[in-house]
């Protein structure tokens, strides 16, 4: 292990994420009484922020947990013992969603998909129309398949929806998505969105939560999962501190340090700066790939690129996960890895959150260097190219 | 508002509390990968440093959560829809747990007490005498009352169910006494141990626990109450990583640190510091009730007096949240306030965790000087009375 | 030691003093080009902020130093080889100015007082109009003699420098003083001003400072000391940047934050505070002393006693350096001692910078308990006493 | 200005230089009594390691200062008004040293050389020589030119010194060397070493520092220069304080957790990491002005490059201050630029102290992209070959 070698550790995994400074500094401070009046001001803008970068003017519950907490708050609220949800497989995390709704008892169906692709709207729009009876209760959908690099278009599945005409929930987790690409709660007419805190958000984990529409808050008065912690109604009996428990207040400093941030950049200079970082990404693996039959993108539809994590698939005959100790132990370089049935295949390039574009040419600089290392072959040129793809805007 | 007021603020609500620089600063860092070599080292510590404040050598199990998610996970982990559960009443905190288990489709019956006094041993011991058939699953009791400042005898109550030869699983809330004063959980056959971060562990609120012994592990095999989040199963197949979702590493750098703080100064040491402090808080509530008519120690049980938190009743006439209002907006001084019923009624100071004489000796001046300014009667010399206390030892 | 002892340090020496928190975290930051636009905003904030704390709108040169460099600075700026100066005594700073300006090879006639009650105006009178041929090029005063809490009224000594129709130069040492007490750089029509980062400033040592007149400027470009590193000329000349080598960039982030502080709270809103506090601390040492022979104030004159440090002489018989390792050791109780010949007699308390009611309380019933656990004579009832003192307001 | 860019700055200016994170950690907290026996160990840490670190078992005297201040002191503790002193050219430094010395009235002679290549040590040897009477005093040379990446020959120049036979002093700005490469005051024979805090030693600007032999220390006893700030043998009985003022206890408390993670890293490998890095940096250039007419290496004394600092000459009709403007507001890259009659023409990257191999390569693949934005002509691949120098070892 180099942790006594100097320098900044980069942190290129895709959650969680490079906490800024300010939002370090934000949290570094002695605590307060989470029923003050200074905190609740705190508290109530914290609120305000997060539903603005959610798209919304509906709902909002935020828990002390991580984001399968949140994914947890949706499905306690909403349903009953033996209903039936649709899930769109997209890979580990529509996986992981799908046991956990089994767990709590609810009747989980996949529509399955290649996780190099991932669920066409028209599959999706069949389906629902076949439900004649309308048992199945929701959609969900994971908007970015953190494992895979593949973005799902949460609008056009929202189409499907509304072609099929089918009553359903539609579920939508934004933990890898928001504050990095592109979403809109009420546009899209999400009735719950997923969020967490160590990833666009830039603050560190413990802290989840729910956009809630109108819909979906009245669905919940009739479902029958038991429930407390996670319960909206109960959540809301208790403003304004809205919270079962203490308030992590710290948690809440560093999120509206945070919110203070993407305000000053502005969301839509956020999206581009993630698309300008993501596509110079995409263009070192291609040049990487193509060039010398290095690395390949995992995702294989051009239009799900992800703007916030690229996964790539070894070259047959190389461990990603060797790959990634020399990267790390040599370099100082934390990557990500392949999760599943994707572990010693795959690793992931997180560049999401905190980031730019010396920090990012660095990370694909070492990533090169450590392919070098570790005699993966690979074209010559990907950083060249990168850089290339940035001076061209 | 004193908010521009210079100098720090003195916060003496039971929780959260105050926390110490160390911690803070161990928590002024990057990230880290959750599941790298690294990190992992710093969990298994903290894990193993946990199980030594609790005095066990069974089942620890952390959640990214508020002490009430650990309340939760104790009841869905160990029960099955309807079952019985019987709480010992004494104060705002049993109730609350109480209406979680009613939530969640227990069936709880509450043992009375009055909530100055608490239950006395000999009733729980008749109670489950009384209870042939063994239909109560569980005891539940609240360690330390943080409402009232009244400490529950663990130990005797353990006494009595032995003496009434009742099966019962023994749930205990050690929220507000771990780390304050003794609580040892396998000496005195608890099978949950519930606690949180934010009070006795001096870190932020967001972490939480359940201490596990291997009965309340067995019976929570059969257990029918649906959970994935809380699921003790799940974490333990998921070790090392025993978490659903990202592990939140900032809070375990908190939590690490604290622990070194705790064995620097041991366990024992730190509970002679609050006795000590607790005493000396007491000398001066009883000069000025006993002096001059002022605020009232709200526990009548002398052998109950916690050593983490004392609540003070005020006297006729005066209203507790006029008085707090002056405390902290005058002088910068944090007091908490009574909790349901006792709203208005008690105010109440905390003097648990990061805490030695000289802050307590001012927060006790404030509180003299704060009842000047708010006409509040009260004896005079409190703390000169605190100050003799702390001398005579 | 009480090293691994818990709980905050109680720092009440006369400086450095208390760090707030909030400039502690506006110097934990990555560093700046000094030479940046980011940064030269950041510092020109700070010349004109620091200048308004002097009350001047002449000049203000700044060293990366102790308050000794501007000392120093102030001496080889002004002066030739020889050259006469008259310093006011009033104890161990004046003594040690005197000696540096002596081993700078200057001539220095001290105005002999009694340390406990200081120079009187009419003395400097009568001096000055002795001095027909004006060999005496300046007149030196420390405005607040740290060592005895002796405040020196300087505009009093200013209208007798103006009674003996003296064309001398007139430097005072404000480091102990500005940003505690009154001080009005031109409406006194004080030549140089020398100030110092950790004591009403709130900032770590390392930043000295000269508030500068016209005509002290227009005397440094005769004097003959050699001179570079403090030279004003070779300060004015690096314009912008104004500094001779890199500029510590990290002492000015956290000069910028104190000065916002200084600003949000207001000087005459600090000057108050600072009055009420030091009364209180004064009524404390009064009923230690009056009602049982205990440490009493050095400074017998009653319009000279500082509002910023507080002097107590131990009774006869006992030690202040034991007393304050007691108090340092037992109690985490940082206090200060006696300088010179006062070692072992005096202990000195430090109530200066970032401060409020409950730390102050803290510190003096902190000093009240030490007493008794150092068998020290004291009267009861002092900190009783500060409280009233705080109430009657 | 790209202020509210997201993302951390690269900072690669040669001074001051990145903090790490453990440094700024460390000097955030609370201050302590610079006379109480918790600083004064670590005071004392703090003198041994950085002794250690400049190779001697001599003495040290450490100013609260800039390295300006610590040029000073040595001048002025150990030469009289009118003595001559012998300065070898390199660039900036050296010239700015000189001037210092004239205005504090020594006579001041210069060994002159070319910028890009420095001083023989023949011709140093040839002019003791010719110095019969010896007027010459000392012998002044800067280590590294900061202001060019010029490493100057120190073992070399002594022995020329003692080829001569020449009796004089020698002194060595080790400002941008010390922590960098190799320097070893006792074996090389050096008298005085002057240091600083903000380069190799990676904590702010505000501490300097001299080594100092014995022969320099009886010159001083004779030395006339007035002084008393910077005075040596008052520092010597100043002792354990050993400073004139207050001690800065924080720029201690960095000094001492900096020279922790020196000695962890050791001396030898930060040796080896600074001439890899500063290779690579080489590399790069070297295509950037070989492949395309770009930039090129300053320094043309290929023994001479420095380890620490890579000055590079812009292409004529391009100017520097452009392209720095365009890498720090476009891409928030910090680079230093040419002083005196380099300014415009050169511009430097700082490759000393905290950095790695991402790092440097996200700076230099940075420096591409803006040379591409700001249509500066270079060679392509030069960051493929500092990734192949990174790889060849």
């Amino acid at each position: 292990m180099n942790r006594n070698g100097r320098g900044r550790q980069f942190f290129f995994n895709p959650g969680p994420t490079n906490i800024p400074d300010r939002v370090l500094r934000a949290m570094d401070r002695a605590t307060l009484d989470f029923l003050s009046e200074e905190f609740l001001e705190i508290h109530s803008a914290c609120h305000e922020g997060l539903k603005r970068v959610l798209k919304t003017r509906q709902h909002l519950f935020v828990y002390a947990a991580t984001g399968h907490g949140a994914w947890e708050a949706g499905l306690v609220n909403l349903f009953s013992p033996g209903e039936r949800l649709l899930i769109l497989e997209s890979g580990y995390f529509s996986e992981d969603w799908a046991l956990m709704a089994r767990r709590l008892g609810l009747d989980v169906e996949v529509l399955k998909a290649d996780w190099r692709v991932g669920v066409a709207p028209a599959d999706l729009e069949q389906r629902l129309v076949a439900d004649k009876g309308h048992a199945i209760r929701a959609v969900l959908v994971v908007h970015n398949e953190t494992a895979t690099g593949l973005a799902n278009p949460v609008a056009e599945f929202r189409h499907a929806i509304d072609r099929a005409g089918h009553p359903a929930l539609y579920l939508v987790d934004t933990i890898s998505s928001l504050g990095c690409f592109d979403f809109r709660m009420d546009e899209w007419g999400v009735d719950v969105a997923v969020g967490g805190s160590q990833k666009g958000l830039m603050i560190p984990t413990g802290l989840s939560f729910s956009g809630v529409s109108e819909k979906a808050l009245a669905a919940s008065r009739t479902a029958k999962l038991p429930r407390h912690y996670w319960d909206w109604e109960m959540m809301q009996a208790r403003a304004p501190q809205r919270f079962c428990g203490t308030t992590p207040v710290h948690l809440f400093f560093g999120l509206a340090e945070s919110l203070r941030m993407i305000e000053e950049e502005g969301l839509d200079a956020i999206f581009r700066r993630h698309a300008r970082l993501a596509r110079a990404t995409r263009e070192a693996a291609r040049v990487w790939h193509a060039n010398g039959s290095g690395p390949e993108l995992f995702c294989r539809a051009p239009q799900r690129l992800s703007d916030s994590v690229t996964a790539l698939i070894m070259p047959e005959g190389h461990d990603a996960e060797t790959f990634r100790r020399t990267a790390i132990n040599r370099f100082n370089l934390s990557l990500g890895g392949g999760l599943g049935p994707l572990l010693g295949r795959v690793f992931r390039i997180g560049h999401m959150g905190e980031l730019n574009e010396p920090m990012l040419l660095g990370a694909l600089a070492t990533v090169e260097l450590a392919l070098k290392e570790s005699n993966v072959p690979h074209g010559p040129g990907g950083v060249e190219a990168a850089i290339a793809a940035l001076a061209n805007r």
